[in-house]
This record gives structure tokens, C-alpha cells and sequence, in this order.
């Protein structure tokens, strides 16, 4: 390929800086008016086994008691407690085996004065007894137990509806199902589970000196770095597995891919104001392009806006601008689309810079950091291209727009990667 | 099903306590000495789609330069950084546009003096340029571009391996891959990573009481509650998809299971020392029983070991203490077997007892708490069987086998759940 060396003073589409910058707060704001409320999300049923991580679309009451039965909270003998007043390791008492009593199994017989049954942790209380002597407590040969200990009525007895009560809510909407709630869901005997739906996300790579993802670069020729990065994070941030496409820097390609089905649609690459960044002009013509440049760094060609159903967002193609405007606002989406909270999935830490940070009053910066115990030691970078800073970043700091940074020794917050 | 009436004075399998219990740290030293070092674990190719939370098995060195050329770090104009000397707002120079350079393109001619060459981001700085004129600092109408301020050579140009440098090692193994090393990895041309391999974990379920996970309660007989938590657990730390079985609880069903292929073996149920806990007296005749009962609570009726080549836990019934014995144990083998790091992955707080917690000296207690705040609340729970208290707990707190507990007021550490 070569330049073309025409430049027609004619063209309607000029370089142009941008005309003003929304805040990020105002960025942000735009992206929560425009996410639906969590009681109009999308739900779908799961099975429990697919349950784990999954945010919980409508509140979960038991209609069972668990446990549905007294039950054995030790291995022991099931006994009347009364029956082992007065025994102690010293003056042992003596009761006679009747049997075993198993998990899942009923005594059906019944017990004499002076009789106990062998009882398994978990197996139902026989009628007629009200406790469990703990093998511990205990010597047996078999037929006749020695009693070393006393247990009161109730003791090491598992209570009807001990664990949840029948009618008890035990899970609400919204609730991001951990793996022992998919415990408590199997032992109420729950097998399916309504659950947000995971949004739809289509990403478009434009660029037309862009190679496939991980080929070797070739002239001036590079890979797309964006595609396989975003997939990650829309993965991280609750979306289903996302398609990923090439887009050819054409405006009816990319009309095209715009007007695909999704829930939100992250246009890499284009999203500035120059002659080849279509992207933002046809997302105002087919529906609207409510943010366009963001007072941040990196980022700032950033926009964000909505086609018919669709959140659609464009991020710069340099993968750092790409991996912030991801962050600070595809992944805001993604995150409430999936009913999850929308604050950052990164772990914090509060460190103390050991070199200032500059920033420019106006303007987000978002800076990589590297840490070595408390110490917060920012990156030396100057471009948002080098996108292997945020690979030796431990994570960010964020400056906000009426600070000029901080001085060496200055408390942060630090954003931990990973 | 009843219970047995018959009571054998010569059963050779009688309910006794466990004569010795290891220490928590015991246990852990000896998974520990059981998993292989991290450069003997098993190791597979990942497509790069397919890498994200990964551990890479070896260290990447890139085989190129990023950038492979020099290139433009704004939209704007190449020139020659000299020609821009003395412009300001108020005294614009003006200088003819011969072209435009595009990302993936070269430009071909020969500049003459006071000749500048429209420029995109990205796209490589043309021969006999030596800067970038951001477009904000120019006024153009197509044919001439009036010069606003100067730019000194260098100026807003990406220098040849200014981002990763041919020969360089940009990523070592252990690295657990985030999503941006995804776009690093793709600009250098990788496609296929090298990656540990997942364990392959089995689930067994032994208790004939159990009924399928997600099934009602039914008369005696609950559902299984640990098969999905399990499963859970597994993925979330680093395993494969685990296979999950009932098995009978009868010898020759359970020795067959834990026969059968696997990196790691979690038997839930039968871990103890009553009549039906068959598991431990298999797994110390077929293999190795390394430990058998375990100073904390729950979990101590909780044992592991080896078979061949698989590491082998035998997990407590009960679901609160499964979740414990995994959390303390198992996991940590899974984790180690992944080449994580074997921390526990929850976040950490500090907070403050609003209550007393009581433990035993002698033994580790995993005590399931509520957050208000920075304010921590001990569940008050007796029994290791009330799954919902996981459910109703923000998280835990450890004391440690040295402690009696924490009076009201005093700082703990509490992990917490999801």
C-alpha cells in the first residue's frame, strides 16, 4: 500500500480536534441512564451445576425445612439424656446396644429402658431418644455401651429446620452465587436457577494495517492486540464468550457491523476525529452519539452512545487508550448488563508513591504504578501506546480532573491488576 | 430402609475417636511436599483466545521490536521538526500538504523543503520527517496547514522497540495471564501459549442417604449439597471441569473410584471413623492415608493422602466442614497443581469484633462472620452442619490453635466469601 498524495481541499471530512470533552462523570452518568434498571435485565434459567458466579435474577424462599428431620450431629449413641445422668469417666454407666441407625434409614422398633442405638452423623433420631452420647464420650464392646459422659436432652441433635426454615428466604436477587450457595440451593432441591442473562457483546476491530490476532508483524504491518485483550475482559466482566471481528475501514463495513444483533458492541480503532474515523459519524446518523472525546489520559477519543438496543462503544485502537475506555466505561456496562455491581473487579491497596506524579489540572489520568511492599513507583512512560506498561504495571492510580498529581511520599489508592 | 438390629460383638469395624489429630500446618506442610515443584507440573498449548487466567508454563521473549518502525503517536502532520521553529498562534507558518499517510501504509516520494505529509495514529513516520504536528496545534484547509506552535524531532513519535524490544523477555512463567498480556502476546506474533496444565479432579459423593443434587428432600433421604459446591470450588481454583459421582457406600464401589484416573481425587462423606467411613481404611491399603483427623473445627474427622500418582482428600459430609477441609486443604493442592499461588483467592479486611468469639485452645476454629462496615460479627452457630451460615456469612475469621478466642473490640482479619 501506498500514501495517497491527493488532498482535496474539498473534502467533507476534515482532521479536527475535538470540539469539547465530556467529563468522565458525565461519561459515567450517561452510561447508568442508559443501562436498564436490574428488575428490567434479561434473565434465563441454569442448571445449579452451571449456577457458580452467575448473578440471581429473583429471590430464592425455601418451601422445605433443612434438615427435614431431627438428626445426629456426631457418631455415637443415640440415648435418653436422662438415662446418662450421673456418669463420668470414673463411674461409668452401662446401656445395652439395640442396633445402628444410618444416615437415611429409620429405627422402626421400639427402645426399652436401658437401650440406645449406634447413630451415624446425619442419621435420623430414633423415636424415643432425645440426645447423642459422642462416641468420644464412650466404650462399647459391641453389645453394651459404657457411658464415661452426661448429654443433656437436644445435645448433638440437629433441630427441625436448624439450617433454613420452610417459607425462609435464603437467597436474594442480585446475590453472585458462590459455590456453597449452589449447596444450599441442592439441598432445598433447586436444580434450575433464574439468573441475568449474560449481555451479548460484539467487538469490531478496525484498522486496516491490522493483522490478525498473535501474526507476526509484517512491514508496517501489526497484529491487533485489542481483540483477544477486550474478549478477556468482557469474560471477566460477566458477558457471554463475545464474537470478535476485522473490520475493514469502510464506512457501509462498518455501518454494517454496527447494525449486527447485540446487547453492546465495542468498536476498536476509529473512534478519533480524523479522516479515516468513521465510526463515530455513522453511530450518530443510525442513533446517537451521545459522548464523544473524554477529558482523560489516555482515552480521550473516546464515545460512547446507543443504536436502537444497542450500547455501543468506541474505543481508541491504541491498546492502552483501549484497555482504560474499557475499563472506565464498556466494562461499567458490561458489569450492570450482567446485574453485577459496577465498581472495578480490581482488589485496592493504599501504598505511598516514592516519585511524583504529575498530572495535568482538567484532565483523569490514569497511571500504571508499580508496587514493591507499600511503595508506589510510577511507570516512567510517556505515549498511551505502550501497552506492554500495563504488563509491567502492578496496577493503576487514578488522578482525578482538579488535581495537578502528587508528590513523592503522598498517600494513594492503588487499583491492583490480576 | 431400616436400621440394622443386629449388633456383632466381632464386627471388626467399630466406631472409635481418633487417637491422634495432625495440626492444620501439618496437613498443609505435607501437600506441600506432595505436589511437584512448579517446573515438573504437566503443561499444555492454549490458543491465545483461550489463555486468559492461564499460567504460563514458560518465560516469553519476544522475537521483535514494538513498534517495527517508527511511528506517528497523534493525528496530525509529519514534518520536519526545524521547519516548525518560531510558530505560534500569533505567527503561524504555513506549509504545503503533499499527502496523507495512513496506519499500514509508506509513503513512497521524496519530500521537498516545506513539505509535511498528513499523518494518522499509528501510522509510520515517512522517510525525511523526524516529528508529529498534533492537529490541534494547526489550521488547514486542505492544500497548506498553518503551523501553531513547533515540535522539536522526536516530538510525538514512537521510537522502534520503544514498547517491547526484539530479545526482550516480557512475561515469566507463573504468570497468571490478565487480559492485557493477551494484547501483548498478539503484537508479538504469538498465537499459541504454553500453559499448566488444569488438574483433572473427580468428585466422589459417598452417603446412601444422598439423593441428586437439586433434588427434593424425600422422606429420610436429602440431596447433596457438596457435589455442586465442590464443583464450584474446583473451577474456581484453576481445576478442569471435575467429573462428579455417587458412589454406594460399599468398599468395593469406592475402591474402584478412587482407582479410577484423576490428578486429584475429593471424596465428600465417609471421612470419619465410624462403621460406613470406608474411605480412609481404602485409601491407607491401597495407597497412602498421610493424615487421619485434623486439630481444628469443623472438618476434623477430614484425612488425605495418595494413590499412585493421585493426591487424594477425604473430605467430611457435612457440608459446612467440606467447604472447610476443601478450603484449607484440597484447594491448596488445586491451586499448587494450577502453578497458583496457594493463598487462599479471597480478599482480605481488617475489622473489629463487636462481639466475643470463643475457640478452643489446641485446635484452628474457621468462624463464619457477618460485616457492618469495619464492624465483624460472629455467627452464633453451634453446629458445623448449618450450610446456611456460609450463605448468611460475609466471611470467616481463623483463630489459630494457640488462641481462646478474641474478646469484644479486638482487630481480626476476616477472609471474604465471593
Amino acid at each position: 500500500m501506498s500514501a495517497s498524495e491527493s488532498a482535496s481541499p474539498n473534502s467533507d471530512v476534515r482532521m479536527r480536534g475535538f470540539a469539547q470533552r465530556a467529563t468522565v462523570e458525565e461519561a459515567t452518568a450517561w452510561i447508568d441512564s442508559a443501562v436498564p434498571a436490574f428488575e428490567s435485565l434479561p434473565t434465563t434459567q441454569v442448571s445449579l451445576q452451571d449456577a457458580a458466579g452467575r448473578v440471581l435474577a429473583v429471590d430464592i424462599v425455601s418451601r422445605v425445612n433443612v434438615p427435614a428431620f431431627a438428626r445426629s450431629m456426631m457418631d455415637g449413641f443415640a440415648v435418653r439424656g436422662e438415662e446418662t445422668y450421673g456418669a463420668t469417666p470414673y463411674n461409668p454407666l452401662s446401656l445395652r446396644i439395640r442396633g445402628t441407625c444410618l444416615p437415611g434409614t429409620s429405627f422402626s422398633g421400639e427402645l426399652a429402658a436401658g437401650e440406645v442405638l449406634r447413630i451415624m452423623t446425619g442419621a435420623p433420631l430414633p423415636t424415643g431418644t432425645d440426645a447423642v452420647l459422642p462416641v468420644e464420650q464412650s466404650e462399647s464392646d459391641g453389645l453394651q455401651v459404657l457411658v464415661m459422659g452426661e448429654v443433656s436432652a437436644g445435645k448433638h441433635v440437629g433441630q427441625v429446620g436448624e439450617d433454613i426454615r420452610a417459607g425462609e428466604c435464603i437467597l436474594t436477587a442480585g446475590r453472585h452465587l458462590r459455590p456453597q450457595d449452589l449447596g444450599v440451593l441442592s439441598s432445598i432441591g433447586v436444580s434450575q436457577v433464574s439468573v441475568i442473562r449474560r449481555p451479548r457483546v460484539r467487538i469490531l476491530i478496525t484498522g486496516n494495517e491490522l493483522l490478525p490476532a498473535g501474526t507476526p508483524p509484517e512491514g508496517y504491518r501489526i497484529a491487533d492486540a485489542n481483540g483477544p485483550m477486550l474478549g478477556a475482559l468482557v469474560l471477566r466482566d460477566g458477558g457471554e464468550a463475545p464474537t470478535c471481528d476485522m473490520i475493514p475501514d469502510a464506512p457501509e463495513s462498518i455501518r454494517e457491523a454496527l447494525l449486527s444483533p447485540a446487547d453492546i458492541i465495542l468498536v476498536s480503532g476509529g473512534s478519533s476525529v480524523g479522516v479515516e474515523d468513521h465510526a463515530p459519524r455513522l453511530l450518530a446518523e443510525e442513533g446517537e452519539l451521545a459522548v464523544h472525546g473524554i477529558a482523560m489520559r489516555p482515552s480521550s477519543p473516546a464515545g460512547m452512545g446507543r443504536l436502537s438496543n444497542r450500547l455501543v462503544f468506541l474505543l481508541p485502537g491504541n491498546p492502552v487508550s483501549c484497555l482504560c475506555a474499557y475499563d472506565f466505561f464498556a466494562g461499567r456496562a458490561i458489569r450492570a448488563l450482567s446485574g453485577r455491581s459496577t465498581d472495578w473487579p480490581y482488589r485496592q491497596m493504599r501504598g505511598v508513591l516514592v516519585r511524583k506524579l504529575v498530572s495535568t489540572v482538567g484532565r483523569v489520568d490514569y497511571a500504571r504504578v508499580q508496587i514493591r511492599g507499600s511503595e508506589v513507583d510510577p511507570l516512567a512512560i510517556s505515549g498511551a501506546s505502550i501497552l506492554s506498561s500495563t504488563t509491567r504495571a502492578d496496577g493503576f492510580v487514578i488522578v482525578p480532573a482538579d488535581s495537578e498529581g502528587y508528590p513523592p511520599g503522598a498517600e494513594v489508592d492503588v487499583y491492583l491488576y490480576g
